[in-house]
């Protein structure tokens, strides 16, 4: 019998990690369709009307957004709780992770990753240098600077692991594709915090098989991610990527 | 005394708008700073990393994000609810409510009223006339196909009116500053949600307020808001404008 939830995204991604680590902590089973990113057939943008992932199917329910499809899966199973809950510190966690979502996928997944690897492996075209460097320089700096200014001096956000926690290491995990570390130096608590969360089990287990994505070409990935124990769907909505030979990574 | 909430943001802004709806409908009283868009001082930096409008003040708590502010009041003051109550139509609301913030941000504030009024009024820079126009040929149809796709034949997208209907309503009425209207014979539910939703005294309240706005010169805004009974506070976080003369708007 397949596992009640099915996940549309591949593992590179961030706001997918988010949502996986979120089954994992929930003690979720699902099975995941890991398509390339960028790419998707008809049915895929049918159930992703804004063609992105990841999308979460539970039943007759289709979900976009990882943001939703984290707080849906916080409703639907309270244990353990993923959200702080008083109130105001609830907000607070949901707004460091739109934060994440939207200003560290900028500078670190745009600016830096898409513009290293993405670019040049999938569209033959050549990375922004200017861009990134400025990215590096400046506004991955003060993102840091600002996220450091939210944290207690020890532990997670909020006392207990939240989504605020999750999403920061989330988009960290990215960036280290590139071998970008945070400078503990600068940012302790930060750089703390991240390889806290990146430890935890939940993160572990993907991050092997992010490994298999990084290394292995595109046209060989269902097969290594199926010796690997990925749950993979016996479908898949993946299209033809933009270009051939979208494979080993940095 | 100075009520509970403080706003600062401006009556333009669907993002803001969302949020005072919010408290209308939550009966909640607040002050508001209807600081021009893109500009704000560096204390507004401080409490918008992002710099972006809505911010909302709760005694020591700043908030950012619409969508983080509308669930934090929802999460002090549950009635009257304006999410719906079973978790996977709740699910369905919040994604709606990012579909709007998001694509419908983009093709009716960003590349419609933007390129129209703001571009021109506030940058003294020309319209993108093709832009514009694929997206009133193009996309604003597309998101329309989606929407009506999502409505029952009547009535609310959930039932009780919930943060869907609100913001699908938000920024159906700043496209409406421009003389956008949707065709009722080629999307009736959705002109008669948006109809139904802009009814409502929480945005007719609005409406007088953003009429004065789109009038009156930057300038003069402030007092002519508070003659005509917006709840301003004594001080205001609002810079220089770009640009002089930004006004009358179409």
């Amino acid at each position: 019998m397949s596992p009640r939830f099915t996940v549309i995204g591949n593992y590179i991604s961030p706001y997918v990690r988010k949502v996986l680590v979120c089954l994992e902590l929930k003690g979720q089973a699902y099975q995941i369709d890991p398509i390339a990113p960028f790419v998707g057939n008809e049915r895929f943008g049918e159930l992703s009307p804004l063609r992105r992932i990841p999308v979460l199917i539970d039943g007759e329910l289709v979900l976009n957004d990882s943001s939703v499809i984290c707080q849906y899966l916080e409703d639907c199973f309270p244990a353990p709780s993923l959200y702080p809950t008083d109130a105001a510190q609830r907000a607070k966690a949901r707004w460091l992770e739109e934060y994440c979502d939207t200003h560290l996928a900028s500078v670190l997944v745009w600016k830096l990753f898409y513009q290293k690897v993405l670019r040049r492996r999938f569209f033959g075209e050549e990375t922004d240098e200017a861009m990134m460097n400025h990215a590096l320089a400046v506004e991955i700096p003060a993102a840091l600077d600002y996220l450091e200014r939210q944290l207690p001096d020890d532990g997670f956000a909020f006392g207990a692991l939240s989504i605020a926690d999750i999403s920061i290491a989330c988009y960290f995990r990215t960036a280290s594709f590139v071998r970008y570390a945070i400078d503990a130096a600068r940012w302790p608590r930060m750089a703390n915090l991240v390889e806290r969360v990146q430890s935890l089990p939940a993160f572990q287990a993907l991050a092997r098989l992010e490994d298999v994505m990084l290394r292995v070409p595109l046209a060989e990935q269902r097969e290594v991610l199926q010796a690997h124990g990925a749950p993979l769907t016996s479908w898949s909505l993946g299209g033809q990527p933009p270009r051939k030979g979208f494979a080993r990574m940095e």
